[in-house]
C-alpha cells in the first residue's frame, strides 16, 4: 500500500467543520432568557404571548437590515419594547434592556456535554472549522471563553448559511466536497445547502424529541445524511462512515 | 528570461488589500450626519459638544461588547439618549435613533472619485482583497452596492487590525508579507502592523490636510511606507515600486 493510499483510507474528511450556537454550546437559552425578562419588564403593558409575537415579528423585518447576533436582537427587543409601551417605555427601562444585551455579551459559554472531548479527539487527526452566523466579535469572543480555540484551525463567521456560501468557503479552501463533513442542529443551515454539494452532514437536533432512546447513528434517506442524539457519538460515526468505503 | 522570473519582474505583489470605509467609500460622513441628528433631537437637554462628548465616551466603553459598526454606534447611541435626558427620553425619539441606523445602513455607497478605475484597473492584474472592520452583513452590504463586488477575489471582515490580524491573514492564505501591499486610511489599523510584518503599506489620509499640492507619491522614512493623496495614484506608485527593485 502507498503512502497515498494509505492517508486516503485513515482520512476520509480534508475538513470537519461545526456549527457553534446550540451545536458546541447553549445558546438558545440566553435568547429565551432575555425574552423572559423583556415579558417581565413589559408585564404592564402586554401579556407575555404578545410580546414573543411581536419581537419575533419585529426581529424577522429586521433581518434584512441588522443580520444575526446579540446587537440585532437588542435592538429589535428596544424597537418592540417602545411599540408595545405606545411610546410610553421609559428611559430606565431601555437601559434594561441594553443591560440584557451585554449579559448575554459577556455571560459563560456553556458547553455541551460531549463537546470538549469530542472535538479535542477530532482535532487530532482533522483539520476543524467552526462556521457560524452572527456577530464576528461576539462568536469570536465566544470561542475564546469555551476554551477550544486552539482546536479549531479555521473560524469563518458568515452573513448567512446557503449552498453558495459552503461552496465559496470550499472552493477557497481547496477542499473538495465529497471530503468535507458539516456537524449542526440547523436542517436548514448545515444540513440541505451541505448535502446538495455532495458533502456529508451530521445532523444533531438540539432539543432531542424522541420518545424512545436511540444508541446508534441513523442514516435517513439521504447519503451523506446522518443524524446523531449527541455529539459524543460523532467519533464512532466518522469511524464507520470510512469502513464502510 | 525564464518564465518564472518574467512574473517575478511582471508582478511585485502576490495580493494587494483595501480598507473599505473611508478608503473607497466614504463612511465617516454617515456618523458625523447621525451624530447631527442626535445632537439635534437632544438639543433640549444638552448641547452638541456635550452630546458629542458623552457618545465617544459612551462608544469607547462599549466597544469591548459591542465591537464596531453602525449596531454598535447605534446602542451607544441610545445608551448617551437616555443619559443625558435622565430618563426622560421619548419612546418615539429612541425609535428616531433606530430609525438613523436603518438609514445609515441602506444609504447610497460615495465611491471616492477615483475608486472605481483604480481598483477596476488593479483587478486585472491582481489579486484584491477587501479587509475591513465593522458589521459583517453591513461591509458585504455595502460591497454589493458599491458594485465593486467583482473585483475583490476575497473579503475579510475582522473584528481588529492588528499585526497578528494580518499575519494570520497572510499565513492562511500562504502569501509572502514581502509580497504584500494594504491600502487604508489608518496609521493605526492599516499601516503600522503591515510594516511591522515585513509588508508594504499605502497610506492615503481620509482629509487631506496638506497646505500645497502633492503631484505624486511620497516617501515617509519607512521602507516599504508610501503615502498618496488619493487612490488614483495607486497603479503608478505600483508601477514605481516594481520598476526601483
Amino acid at each position: 500500500m502507498t503512502d497515498e493510499l494509505r492517508e486516503e483510507v485513515e482520512l476520509k474528511f480534508d475538513l470537519i467543520a461545526f456549527d457553534a450556537d446550540d451545536t458546541l454550546w447553549h445558546n438558545e437559552t440566553l435568547y429565551t432568557s432575555a425574552q423572559d425578562k423583556l415579558r417581565e419588564l413589559l408585564s404592564g403593558y402586554a401579556d407575555g404571548e404578545t410580546v414573543a409575537q411581536r419581537l419575533y415579528q419585529t426581529e424577522m423585518s429586521n433581518l434584512q437590515y441588522y443580520g444575526y447576533g446579540i446587537k440585532s436582537f437588542t435592538l429589535s427587543m428596544i424597537e418592540t419594547a417602545v411599540e408595545l409601551t405606545r411610546g410610553k417605555i421609559e428611559g430606565s427601562e431601555v437601559l434594561k434592556i441594553i443591560g440584557f444585551a451585554k449579559e448575554m455579551l459577556t455571560s459563560e459559554v456553556q458547553l455541551f456535554e460531549h463537546t470538549e472531548e469530542t472535538v479535542c479527539e477530532l482535532a487530532r487527526s482533522y483539520e476543524l472549522m467552526m462556521i457560524t452566523k452572527g456577530d464576528l466579535l461576539d462568536q469570536q469572543s465566544k470561542l475564546s471563553r469555551s476554551g477550544l480555540g486552539d482546536c479549531f484551525r479555521y473560524v469563518e463567521v458568515v452573513s448567512q448559511k446557503t449552498q453558495r456560501t459552503y461552496e465559496a468557503l470550499l472552493a477557497r479552501h481547496g477542499i473538495e466536497p465529497q471530503r468535507f463533513l458539516m456537524v449542526g442542529n440547523s436542517l436548514k443551515s448545515d444540513i440541505l445547502p451541505v448535502l446538495a454539494l455532495g458533502g456529508y452532514a451530521v445532523y444533531i437536533p438540539y432539543h432531542t424529541t424522541w420518545a424512545h432512546e436511540v444508541v446508534d447513528s441513523q442514516l435517513i434517506g439521504h447519503d451523506g445524511h446522518y443524524e446523531l442524539e449527541h455529539l459524543g457519538q460523532l467519533p464512532r460515526l466518522i469511524e464507520q462512515i470510512r469502513s464502510v468505503q
